[in-house]
């Protein structure tokens, strides 16, 4: 199949580079792509609706966040989501009609989130928050103790091991840590632990071998469990859903609370709950978390969470890079390369 | 060579595990064991001239940080130190004396110093400090740019390739950072890249495949000419000597700053002139530093450094780790084993 009657419509906050857009165009006679911007001059979001309907003439082919308005782009039949999740399509003209391939993002943040997990983990472990604040005082602190503590032959529990939980994994293993991985369905053949995420080169896990266990299960049962194992570490990477909301409660910070875990969260905040948390924390049940989601965003200014001790809370940011939009125009570009020569693309999404 | 006629005298800050020391002496029939401790029950320092000579008597193994005092044990044969550095027995009888044998504990720190590298490098990467500052006010920042940045693909230049240099290059390889080592003798075939320091299973790089380019050299030209390689980040793991005092100057920075490099700094303080450090973060020639060790040490109340920019100093403690003492007896007890059936020890002092 030839692109050459396609015309692919960029939403993206700032232009694309032009060699990419140029490259493309040379390589696929006929093949066009516009650029329309998601934001105003003053990085205020510009409505969709804004976007003249002259520019929606002809689009094939979609690069986008946000759905566009109803009934601007008929003639659709592929959509690259910039994000990894597709929960806002979900009553979208385009994305129930299942002839419309969808490709999601993920891949393109798992360097960087995992980034975050690591990093706020090892900030925690090595008290710099501490040492920043003996900083303002110009205290130098003569302590004769070891009160820090390495991960060397801790354990790390990951909850959801996607492509996300899996480059956590690879940082984990580097730490010398021994890794579990908890998934929903069962994973018990090699093949079946395999991921085939989009993935940049040296990255992740992607056959399935660096957990030294393998936990699974549909329940709370089944995820307590897991938490059981003795987790020093405990990452929550699983998507919200009606089964994991708040699937972190008091009980599940207790059964945490044996080895007085480290819990990071990056998915979304309604996994945990939050008084749940703050409790565990305040009494040190658990040692520390760091949330970069939380329920709701934003986080209201006197929400007891931003005064719990040993809580790092970043506002929702695990996912930027400025390498950000490279990376989706490589995975963009694998997949234009795909629909031309009919190949297998990544992240095609099931519904 | 029997261990049966041997004193092992422990110079610790805290008695040993007991089951230590009765398995040692159990597996090595008339080898006694034998603690005393250099700290008070105030946790102040106990000056070795309090030992009782008593305690002294028939001792020929030691196992202490700092040297005892002249001609209290003349029969040592073999000394394991608890640094990895032995400066401070320069002019020591022991330590002048070659047929004692002395090993230092090189592989018991690299697990955590290279976390408080990678540590303190993701912390600047996904400004933690900024986020934590932010909590103070409930403040959750809006901001549609995209000013944080991973590692993924970036250079880091690993000044001293031992082992701590070595776990640093793990860490940044699974981060999918390229690396760069720099040694001060060439290393060109591959036996010569070999590390045989005592390392825990799966840490460092002991085989030296990690670098993807190898820099050498005695002097100043020598290490401008790596920090001119395009480096994202540089890793300060040089001991200190006459050649690498203040190493890093003016011009070393502005050699770094053609990529705004961040720069760590584990070895030494004076390996880094201070002022040129500080200079250089407050004009942005680079884009930050983390500083465990500073020159003098502690570093002064109203010293420069500690309100400069874009800069970490924690007062050398990425050593400490609460597994610190576990690792010692380890490799000590694999040094033993050594001694008892004539094999080749670890971490044997050339001097």
């Amino acid at each position: 199949m030839s692109l050459s009657n396609d015309v692919l419509m960029l939403l993206l906050p700032s232009a694309p580079p032009a060699a990419w857009i140029s490259a493309l165009e040379a390589k696929y006679p006929g093949f066009r792509i516009r650029f329309e911007s998601t934001q105003n001059a003053d990085r205020t979001v510009r409505p969709m609706t804004e976007i003249p309907a002259a520019s929606w003439d002809g689009v094939t082919m979609l690069m986008t966040y946000i759905p566009p308005p109803p009934g601007v782009a008929p003639n659709v039949r592929f959509v690259q989501l910039l994000s990894a999740g597709s929960d806002m399509w979900k009553n979208n003209e385009l994305y129930l009609n299942k002839d419309v391939v969808f490709c999601n993002a993920s891949g393109v943040q798992p360097a960087q989130i995992a980034e975050w997990v690591i990093g706020s983990l090892l900030s925690a472990q090595h008290k710099f928050s501490r040492y920043q604040a003996y900083m303002k005082e110009g205290y130098w602190e003569h302590n004769y103790e070891m009160d820090l503590d390495d991960c060397y032959g801790s354990r790390i529990g990951i909850l959801g091991y996607g492509s996300i939980g899996r480059q956590v994994a690879r940082l984990s293993q580097a730490l010398g840590m021994e890794v579990y991985a908890f998934t929903h369905r069962e994973r018990s053949t090699p093949e079946s632990r395999h991921d085939s995420t989009w993935s940049q080169p040296g990255q992740g896990d992607p056959t399935g071998v660096i957990p030294a266990k393998w936990f699974h299960g549909p329940d709370k049962a089944a995820v307590n469990e897991f938490l059981a194992q003795d987790l020093d570490v405990l990452v929550v990477c699983v998507p919200l859903t009606d089964a994991t909301y708040k699937l972190l409660g008091r009980e599940q910070f207790e059964i945490l609370g044996r080895r007085s875990a480290f819990v990071s969260n990056i998915s979304r905040g309604a996994v945990i709950d939050q008084d749940a948390l703050a409790e565990a924390l305040e009494n040190d049940v658990i040692r520390g978390a760091a949330l970069d989601v939380t329920d709701p965003e934003p986080l209201p200014k006197d929400h007891k969470l931003w005064k719990t001790k040993n809580l790092l809370i970043t506002p929702h940011v695990s996912w930027k890079s400025k390498k950000y939009w490279s990376r989706i125009m490589q995975l963009a570009t694998q997949n234009l390369d795909a629909l031309a020569n009919g190949d297998k693309l990544f992240n095609e999404v099931k519904r």
